[in-house]
């Protein structure tokens, strides 16, 4: 049988596999720091659940079909709409506000494209139950924290320079007030035609978006100009100027106005200790799905244009009400794990660097007990230590220690077992010792890693 | 629309979640430090790699469908197939021999059952490309050595007595030997009968095997009674004793008893560091799946008699075979985290130890920017830190913090920001600090968790 995977699918090599749990763990070690609880759902949910949630383009791509019960059952598309139906259906058992965190597999049957696949990992956070600036800049600050602290693994070798991100913040109600302003003439229930035709801004560009635009029922050239100029005109960090859309927007968004300020202030304050996040208030960013109701985000890697959001998200105040009759208001954010992986592994600089770790080769048979002793007491120091499982030739376990990326290889045949010592090779400089006594093990090996 | 999750399907609230990721991690950890890598591979598969290879009854159970492309996908039901079918289309790219590490969710169309739901998490180890006592060793001995971790973590609060486990170890081949000496005339090509009927031995007790034994053509009833008083004399840690089978075995089946021996002698050496592994050779494993070619394994919790198993596994040489033309004997086996987590959950006692975290409550809005400055200090430090992201009533931001379960409440207003102060209340204690000064923060709060 032909051994593929499937297609629009992928595996995980282990320097892959490697990056995406630490990057997942990164953001469950910062987010149990700042107290957010960790929550799990099913992959597959009632397909009602899922359709109708993330507009029609998501629908389309959903995996649904039968189950053996004949239920009509679909993958989730995302993490937030089943964590929606989580909370109205454990809302008794929760502590509320409600701040969770969770990273899981969604899958999307999308046109397979050069870095994208079907199934892909988003690790997100949520705050349920608060309409707040706290809630928005915890959760937004834990993402830029987390990015930044991965960025920064030093294992990474990611140079300071290509670790910059912007996170551009917009808010999808004064957006709405703009456009109010600028097309006065469109109606309500058009307003997402604007919004679908500005979110394709960075991709189509601004002539292509100013006759989208003018498509729309009520929407006049100048207004458009107006609309697109105040979008487009950015400071030098990237960032809308607040203070020409308060002079735009009328008395009653102002408030918003305000909060939105505030929010911005407080999370550029957060973020004097990483300088590689980069918080700028952006109006231009509509975002995508379909729920969101107060501030949006997306996040950009700034050695890599072109390449895409890293992770997005936003208030989405309406959504567990769908389930529940309680006002549950909610911001929540993804880490999208696999473009975050994709794009490290573009800014990452090789590195000769080989693993702190030791590898036991053993010359002959009746060292295997004598091994195995040295493997449980170096393990149980913390020491990295794998044994060869497939004996034979030293040459042999010598070239796997090298091609595995192991410092140091141990050897034990009779003569060391029955003197009680073992040699060790350090694979970094070419030096070996011979006859060192067992009783040094741990100290010997710690000293290759100095 | 009702929040419903799908029938035969779970949530996990926060504590579960947690203890479920601690397994995992564990695992993770303990295998990186044995030099075992990580790799993923996708949910979905295409059917025709999966089925067949579970036997008929997984097959019935099995999630498959057509995906957007009319392709037959399915859900994988285990780890193993689709990681032979990962090895065998990635081999170029892997260090052989190749250890790995892996925990994914797998799916299951079982009749629900309390305590078994259709969708569960699996981690795994597995050594793909030597046949030898090491790799025998490795695998089971890494997996034995993460649940004792595991069931021995302090938060967790399970006695000693309750931490016990018992990891039965058998062997497919020798147990065919056994079986061909007892029962000679049943032909090989209805061997799988034998096991299949002894796999039920726990579940429907000796009397019911004996009657489908004999059904089986060729075995008679005093074979089968020879066999079953063979499998089911056990001594007093629940081992098979291996001399009497030395004595029933012909010669051909001498080296691999040999090595079987040694494998446990080798096992049970290295668990003298954790009392409550107890590793046992236990001829009457027969274990369910069809691919198993050597040592296979279960593990029972000694406190929940007929609880069932939490980890199993085995040999299996031939699995890789199916996909590409070389020889990879392998071994490996799982942590039924699900399985461990119910587990666990009867087992634990109950805690009132608080959280090591402190909230922040707010008394007014103007203290906003000085407590974000706080929390980020204290987070800076490593401390659990929280802050009030629905602010209000004082007495409500206590209440939530004590519900959450922290240790600490640091409460900020107008004078505090003014004096540059903070009050800090340990709710364990009840005893309450005003007017602390800000400069001493990390150590205040460090000093409640002392």
């Amino acid at each position: 049988m032909d051994a593929q995977k499937l297609k629009g699918f992928r595996d995980y090599l282990p320097e892959q596999a490697r990056l995406r749990r630490q990057i997942i763990n990164t953001l469950y070690n910062e987010a149990t720091l700042a107290g957010f609880l960790p929550i799990d759902t099913p992959a597959l949910e009632y397909s009602e659940t899922l359709l109708g949630q993330g507009g029609e383009e998501t629908d389309k791509e959903v995996y649904s079909f039968e189950d053996h019960g004949g239920r009509k059952v679909a993958l989730r598309f995302d993490l937030t709409v089943p964590f929606a139906r989580f909370v109205a259906e454990n809302l008794n058992e929760l502590p509320l506000p409600f701040k969770k965190v969770q990273a899981g597999e969604v899958w999307r049957g999308e046109k397979p494209q050069k870095g994208r696949y079907r199934q892909f990992c988003q690790a997100d956070v949520d705050i349920v139950g608060a309409d707040s600036i706290e809630a928005d800049v915890e959760v937004i600050g834990l993402l830029a924290g987390t990015m930044a602290r991965v960025l920064a693994e030093p294992r990474l070798n990611i140079s300071t320079e290509k670790q910059q991100f912007i996170m551009s913040v917009g808010h999808r109600h004064l957006l709405g007030a703009l456009i109010k302003k600028t097309l006065p003439n469109v109606a309500d229930n058009n307003e997402h035609r604007v919004l679908i035709a500005l979110d394709k801004l960075t991709k189509i560009g601004r002539e292509k978006v100013a006759t989208l635009l003018q498509e729309i029922p009520g929407a006049d050239a100048a207004g458009a100009t107006t609309l697109l100029d105040y979008l487009l005109t950015k400071d030098a960090t990237g960032a809308s100027d607040l203070e020409a859309l308060r002079a735009m927007l009328p008395e009653s968004a102002q408030p918003m106005l305000k909060r939105f300020a505030e929010t911005i202030e407080l999370l550029r304050r957060q973020f004097k200790a990483f300088p590689a996040a980069n918080i700028v208030a952006d109006l231009s960013i509509a975002r995508g799905l379909g729920y969101y109701t107060g501030v949006v985000f997306e996040t950009f890697l700034t050695a890599l244009p072109g390449f895409g959001s890293i992770s997005s998200g936003g208030r989405y105040n309406d959504l567990v009400a769908r389930f529940i009759k309680q006002d549950l208001p909610s911001v929540g954010g993804s880490i999208g794990v696999d473009r975050l992986l994709a794009g490290i592994e573009q800014l990452q600089a090789p590195s000769a660097q080989r693993e702190h770790g030791v590898f036991i080769a053993m010359a002959t048979e009746d060292a295997r007990e004598y091994a195995f002793a040295m493997l449980r007491e170096l393990r149980d120091q913390g020491i990295m230590t794998d044994i060869a499982v497939k004996t034979g030739k030293l040459g042999n376990q010598f070239k796997f220690a090298d091609k595995r990326g192991y410092q140091g290889v141990i050897t034990v045949g009779t003569d060391e077992v029955n003197q009680k010592t073992f040699s060790l090779k350090n694979l970094a400089t070419g030096q070996e010792e011979k006859n060192a006594a067992r009783a040094d093990l741990v100290k010997k090996v710690r000293g290759i890693f100095a």
